[in-house]
């Protein structure tokens, strides 16, 4: 692109750094941005600089957190004995938006990935450990990705908890709400007909 | 959403009011900026301060500059006698992009719209009647959108200049290189034929 100032090919080059943002997306947001009042401009560039110099992350469950311990582990609503295993806060984001679970959270921060470079000792895991070991914890639920990555670390964590006096569960998988079955891949259809539940209301 | 923390609800918010930019693409940037060094989220930050701070309109043809005039302006390889009006610096980037083109430009910051509520006194228009009468100026195209804002616009220029010894031009409007007459629409191929071409090479 032919940029007729160096501080907007600046800008529109750090927004294109951006997850699914191309140059021509950057340079739509770069240009709404100089439309705006400078207030505004300024209201948005503080909002990141104060995210990431004043964000920490919950000593308990590793979430993202304003606090030394996240609005979850300190609730009194919140059942402590039932930890969900989750990925990322986007995670904890979408369970929350259910309405339907009571129990706290542990963050892993990604997957085990080894190619990616990602091994066991870079995640949460070791004070996953050390929680089921410390509190009375009752069960343990692996709500992680359908995906290579997540059943390597839904096994490993298996692994590190199977001996301690907590249940230990996977979400289910099978056929989503609204999903046709002629369309359904063969694995999970297999896998929801291998594992199918007893009816009756 | 429920965020599990104040200053990420913030920066969401402050992403989302970005054009095409929703809640749940504004969380995934805003993570990816929480994720990446501090020193690249405070270049980020800089980069749309700065921008805003110091970034000027050229005094002559209006378009975004680093300096009082802009590279085009001031470059003594562009024929000062041609003037393209285009709408933003959107569409100067476009015909650079061209690198057929070696006028100058004059930038109205935008169309007469009336149902937006802007009129000829909000755009850039008087300049460029100055700019007519008082330098030489050979030609003038009108580089505008095809639409009922820019046809205003364009008959607005019209009579404002057509006294000036100067010619005025529009781009060509037709079927686009590779489209196919199938497909066109019926205004634009009624007017392909209407100003049908002599054909020789």
């Amino acid at each position: 692109m032919n940029f007729s100032s160096r501080l907007l090919e600046n800008a529109v080059n750090e927004f294109s750094k951006l997850p699914g943002i191309g140059q021509k997306t950057a340079l739509r947001l770069v240009l709404h941005l100089l439309s705006q009042p400078s207030e505004d401009v300024g209201r948005f560039s503080e909002s990141i600089v104060r995210l990431k110099k004043e964000i920490r992350f919950c000593k308990i469950c590793g979430n993202i957190s304003d606090a030394e311990v996240c609005e979850i582990c300190t609730s009194p609503k919140r059942d402590k004995t039932l930890i969900c295993i989750v990925e990322d806060t986007r995670d904890v984001m979408a369970i929350e938006n259910t309405n339907q679970y009571f129990g706290v959270y542990h963050v892993l921060g990604g997957l085990i990935s080894p190619m990616d470079g990602v091994g066991p000792s870079e995640l949460n895991i070791e004070p996953l450990v050390e929680r089921a070991r410390t509190s009375p914890v009752q069960e343990v639920i692996l709500a992680l990705s359908a995906t290579m990555e997540g059943d390597t670390t839904i096994f490993y964590i298996y692994k590190k908890l199977k001996d301690f006096p907590c249940k230990i569960s996977t979400i289910a998988r099978g056929i989503a709400f609204g999903g046709e079955i002629e369309y359904a891949d063969e694995i999970t259809l297999a896998r929801s007909i291998a594992t199918r539940v007893p009816y009756g209301v």
